[in-house]
């Protein structure tokens, strides 16, 4: 019965859920707005190369009757990249969203293939500037949205740039290291530098286990590479985390953290909850973001909320609270 | 540059534009949810069956991986027949939801293929109850969205359905008659009846002028036929003009007003602004929604308002009173 079952992924949401869930959209929204973020609104439906070079087969894809394939967005960001790139918009400029975004999965925990997001594009400003706004703003949204618990984990994503581009892999090894690093396999990844031997052996085998707090993780990661350039990431992420971590009551580091778009540049971040085993938000800056699109290279540092993973952790705490 | 253009149809919107649309969606829904409407989301995909028994062409459609067709959902209202219809939901229940609807056109004014909503379904309560509720909670959303001014337009959907069932029509005279009845086509409506002569001959060549002040149209359309079904038709609006009347300070009627879903089966009603030529609200009774799930029918009334027209009509009167 095709007209009373849903696609994969595609979900109702009925009572509570549909009424917290928009009420956390709604405040998200409200404090954004009310902190100078200007609202902005992107089509739900966009050509696909704004989302990639190829067609990716985690994205929902159509051909209009002229023969254009689109997408439905996974992502808002690259959408604001857009706008920036090809409009008279001027910058410096913050925007603030909410909608819903679409990535295609057969067999994802939950099979949740569209998410509602809100979140903030920051950019143009000075990253010394922007990188603290974006982190406050989401800690404010998560402390407005009422969200009981949660940790910030930076990373940057030169870390694991810089050891992929030293590596020279091919594009099938790339996807696999890739994995093995996500999924912290200590196994594989210990094989994975005997079939590949490189200066980054040390670093590359000690990966899952560079998070936690961050001077620790900053002092082993330190005696563990003499490359320049993931030095001086460190070194960034290292003097953000000292200007941000007397506002924030948990900030740790995840050097295994996997830029979640390609177009990260520097220092990202992601929050997670107790008990939600998805990141809350995910943040950081994509200076290169715009280079896309064919403008110059710009100050970038965004974030981004699922909605739906906020709703999960309030949801739990409330009932633990017994209030539901 | 597909990467720097819109496909055909889809917008970006910024500043004002963007931050009073989101403003109106949530005045809109805030005030639904207040007033005991139930909050429900729907997902933006689903099995293109949920809107018809054929693929329409005016939708957007795609293939998911194991080949079955899915729409971006073109209403919200039929996804909800299908929850109703398909889940433990006990009636009688009133919902509200708010969210993005699709339909594909090409050379439609202002080519918009993707329009904002927010709307109510009231399903299960006696018609007496459900009908003045909807209208009067249409009004207020648009009071409360600050409308400067708008009229209701009703209409019942057995008028055509009645005329359309007795010509026995083909499915390719019924489309013409149904764009020369919508266009008010005074020349082709003459032309239909001399092709097709019925009994129904005067109420359609008249149907053109069949709108304005109730009681006059009423009174010109009961000369115009004796077909019983029409006649109870009218009956049962201008019963229930007199009811709300009162409270609405324009309630006319047009004849000529057509189901803008199949599902219609009563009164509908259309609100309209002085400047802006599309419909902001579409509602009306829809009985038989249900039977297309294969549940049992059920008395439902709902309506839904297009927000991309509210903000035309408020930036309007804000532009002429020199505010923006």
């Amino acid at each position: 019965m095709k007209k009373t079952s849903l696609p994969i992924g595609m979900h109702d949401k009925l009572f509570k859920r549909a009424r917290v869930t928009y009420q956390i959209e709604r405040t998200i929204s409200d404090l954004l707005i009310e902190k100078g973020f200007n609202r902005i609104e992107t089509p739900t439906l966009e050509h696909f190369e704004v989302f990639g070079d190829e067609v990716s087969s985690s994205h929902y894809n159509l051909f209009d009757k002229k023969g254009a394939l689109l997408s439905l967005r996974p992502d808002i960001t690259s959408q604001i990249g857009r706008v920036i790139a090809s409009t008279q918009v001027e910058t410096p400029i913050k925007f603030s969203y909410s909608g819903k975004v679409f990535n295609y999965h057969e067999e994802m925990r939950g099979l949740i293939n569209e998410h509602t997001q809100a979140g903030v594009e920051i950019v143009g400003f000075p990253v010394e500037e922007a990188m603290p706004e974006a982190i406050f703003s989401a800690k404010e949204a998560l402390d407005k949205a009422k969200v009981p618990s949660y940790r910030f984990e930076f990373s940057h994503a030169a870390v694991l740039q810089t050891i992929f581009a030293g590596l020279g892999l091919s594009g099938e090894d790339k996807k696999r290291l890739a994995i093995d690093i996500v999924d912290k396999n200590i196994t594989k990844l210990k094989e994975f530098t005997k079939a590949h031997p490189s200066d980054f052996d040390d670093l590359i085998q000690r990966l899952p286990y560079l998070f936690g707090e961050s001077s620790q993780v900053l002092s082993e990661a330190r005696q563990l590479t003499r490359n320049e350039a993931i030095l001086a990431a460190l070194d960034e992420v290292e003097d953000l985390i000292e200007q941000v971590k007397p506002n924030l009551s948990l900030a740790n580091l995840d050097l295994a953290q996997f830029p979640s778009m390609p177009y990260y540049t520097g220092v990202m971040f992601k929050v997670f909850g107790d008990k939600v085993p998805d990141a809350f938000v995910s943040g950081g800056r994509y200076d290169k973001l715009f280079e896309r699109f064919g403008a110059k290279e710009l100050t970038a540092v965004g974030w981004a909320v699922d909605i739906d993973s906020v709703y999960q952790a309030i949801h739990d705490s409330l009932r633990q609270g017994g209030a539901s």
